[in-house]
C-alpha cells in the first residue's frame, strides 16, 4: 500500500503544506471549510500521521520502551510484534531492550529509557530480579508501566499474564492421563511470579490424581534456561534418580529445547521412554522429533492488551482507582511427545 | 558480581562524590594525588564507569541504533546479541527496531533513531528497500552507519558480510556429492545482495559440476520468509512441476522452517524423497525430524565486528578514507536431511 502525506494531499487540493499540516491538526488559523476539505481527502486516501511529525508537535516522544529477558524466546519476539502492531497504529514507536537475565542490565535499560524521555515502559522482569525499587521509583513520578508475564506481586499497576496455574495443571494432567506416574518438572528459579504459579498448578495436578508429589523430580535452572550446562546437568539430575521420571514438563522455551537435546543426546527415546512437554511458544514445534506437545501463551494476544492498557496510561495521565490484572488461557497443543503410553510399552 | 558506583568509592576513600567523579574523569579542578588514589581504587575495585553517566557527561548519546528486519529470526537475534556484547563493554546502549521487511517502517525507524540523537546506526536492510535515500542523507550529515549481511552496493561505509556465494557453493555442491541432481533453490527477493550472492554460488555449482541452471527450479519469496503462504506456494509449485526437485536448499531461516512444514503436510519424504538444507542459524536444527543440514553464518562475529567499527566511526569522527567490506566465512553443517541418496535408494 502507496503511503499518502501531507505533501500528496496538498499538491492535489492545491493547498500548501503548512495548510494542510495545521488543518490536519485542527488550528484555528485555517477555516472551517478548508478543514473539511482536508479532513475529508485525508480520510479518503487513507492518509496516517507520521508518528515523528506527531512527536515533534507533541512534548511526548511518542515511544514506548519495552524490557525483555531475550528476544531469542518465540514467546517473547511473538509478545513484542503484538506490542508494535497496536503501537505503531497508535502512532507510537517501540524501543526494545534485552536484560540477558541480568538485574544489572535490566536497571541499566530502564535508567537509559527513562533519560532518553519514553512515554511509558512494558517490562517482563529478568529471572534474577528481586529487588524492584528502579520501577517503584519510576511509578511514583508518574512513569507508567504495565508488566507482562513475568510480574511483580507488590506493585501496583496493570498486569497481563496468563493463566499459569491452569496452563500447567492442564500439561500435567494430560500426561497423566496418557499413563505416565513419575512426572518430573523442569523450571526457572523459584522466587518468579511464573514459576510459583505453573509450580503450583503441576503439584495441585499430581494431587488431584493422587500422586504425591516429590520434590526431588523438581528442578530449578536460576539463570531461566540462559545458561545451556544448568539446564543439561538438571536433566541429567533426573535421568540419574534411582526412579527416573517418565515424563518433564519443562517451564520455558529454552528449558525445552535444551532438555530435548539431552534426551536425544543420551537416547532417550520420546515419547515412549520419556514424555515430554513444554511450556513454548515455538513455531517449528511440529518440526521436532517427535512433535512436541507444548502449552503456548497467546503472546500477541498479550502484547496488544499491555499496549493498549499502556497507551491509555499515558493519554489519560489521572492515576486510574483500580488497576487491572488480565488473565489470559493458555492452549495445550497436543503432538506425538506425548502419544498414550500403553500404545509404545 | 556486584557493581561498584562512584558513592561506594566516596565511602571507601572518605571523599565527596563529586571529588570521586570529577577525580574519574581527569578534571583539572582535582590534584593529582588524589586522582591517583581514585584511580588506583577503581581499578582495583574494577569499577565500570555507568553508560548513563556517560552520555549525561559527553555529548554523545552514548547509544547505538539497531534497524533489523525481524528479531524472531536466529541470524538476527544473534547477531543483536554479539551486538550488544560489544556495545555494552564499550559503555553503548543497544536501541533495536524492526523493520519488519518494509521500507515504510524501516524509513520511521531511522527518522525517530535520528531524532532521538542516536550515535550512529547498524542496519540489515528490509527485503522491500530498494531506496536508500534515508540512509545517504544521514552518511552526509555525518552520521556513521555500518551494514550488516543485507548490504546496499553503492553506499560507501563499512560493511560486514558473509561469503554468501562459496557458502550456497558449498552446500550446492555438497547436494551434488550426495546425488542429487535437480536441485531447486527456494529464495528471498531477486534485488538484494544476499539473494544474489547466493543465486550466483548455486548456479555456478551446479555449472561446475555439469548440471545445467534451470530457472523454472528457482523460487523467489519477495517478503523474504515473513509472508507464510508465499512460501507455501512456492514449494508447492516446485512440488508440482514436470519433473519436481530431489532437493531443495533454502536461502533463509523462515524460508527454510515454511519448507520444512509443507513438505511434512505433503508426506514427502526427507531426505529419501527431498533433501534439504537449509541458510538458517537456527538453534534447533539437530531437534529437526530429521535433524537438518544448515549453513551458519557466524552472526555473533558479524555482530561483534561491526560493533567494533561503527563504534571506531563515532569515536575517531574522521572520515576515513577507505571503508572496508568484511567479508566472513560461513560452514556447513551436514546432518541427517542430506543423507547420501543411494543409501536410501
Amino acid at each position: 500500500m502507496e503511503t499518502i502525506t501531507i505533501k500528496d494531499i496538498a499538491r492535489a487540493l492545491n493547498l500548501s503544506t503548512s495548510t494542510v499540516s495545521r488543518a490536519l491538526r485542527n488550528s484555528y488559523e485555517i477555516n472551517n471549510e478548508t478543514k473539511k476539505l482536508v479532513l475529508e481527502y485525508a480520510e479518503k486516501m487513507n492518509y496516517r500521521p507520521n508518528p515523528i511529525a506527531l512527536s515533534l508537535r507533541d512534548s511526548k516522544s511518542k515511544s514506548i520502551g519495552v524490557i525483555i529477558p531475550e528476544i531469542a524466546n518465540n514467546f517473547f519476539s511473538q509478545l513484542i510484534n503484538g506490542i508494535e502492531s497496536i503501537a505503531y497504529n497508535m502512532g507510537y514507536h517501540v524501543v526494545i531492550f534485552q536484560s540477558h537475565e541480568s538485574y544489572e542490565r535490566e536497571v541499566a535499560n530502564t535508567n537509559y529509557l527513562v533519560s532518553r524521555k519514553v512515554d511509558g515502559l512494558l517490562v517482563s522482569l529478568s529471572s534474577l530480579t528481586r529487588d524492584l525499587t528502579h520501577f517503584e521509583e519510576l511509578l511514583d513520578k508518574g512513569m507508567p508501566i504495565v508488566f507482562i508475564d513475568r510480574v511483580p506481586k507488590n506493585i501496583d499497576t496493570h498486569k497481563i499474564v496468563v493463566d499459569n496455574f491452569f496452563g500447567s495443571y492442564q500439561a500435567t494432567e494430560h500426561l497423566i492421563k496418557t499413563g505416565r506416574r513419575r512426572i518430573a518438572h523442569l523450571t526457572s528459579p523459584f522466587y518468579l511470579s511464573i514459576t510459583m504459579e505453573r509450580l503450583a498448578g503441576y503439584r495441585q495436578a499430581l494431587e488431584d490424581n493422587g500422586i504425591p508429589f516429590d520434590e526431588s523430580y523438581v528442578k530449578y535452572c536460576h539463570h531461566g534456561g540462559m545458561m545451556l550446562t544448568e539446564n543439561e546437568t538438571a536433566v541429567q539430575e533426573l535421568l540419574n534418580l534411582p526412579e527416573p521420571p517418565d515424563a518433564i514438563f519443562t517451564a520455558s522455551d529454552r528449558l525445552t529445547t535444551s532438555c530435548m537435546s539431552v534426551l536425544i543426546q543420551k537416547n532417550v527415546k520420546i515419547p515412549e521412554e520419556m514424555a515430554l512437554v513444554g511450556f513454548t511458544n515455538t513455531s517449528v514445534a511440529e518440526l521436532f522429533n517427535p512433535p512436541l506437545t507444548t502449552v503456548v501463551q497467546p503472546a500477541i494476544d498479550m502484547g496488544h492488551q499491555a499496549t493498549e492498557l499502556l497507551i491509555r496510561l499515558i493519554e489519560h495521565p489521572k492515576k486510574p482507582t483500580i488497576f487491572e490484572t488480565r488473565s489470559l488461557q493458555t492452549s495445550l497443543i497436543i503432538r506425538d511427545s506425548t502419544v498414550e503410553k500403553s500404545v509404545n510399552a
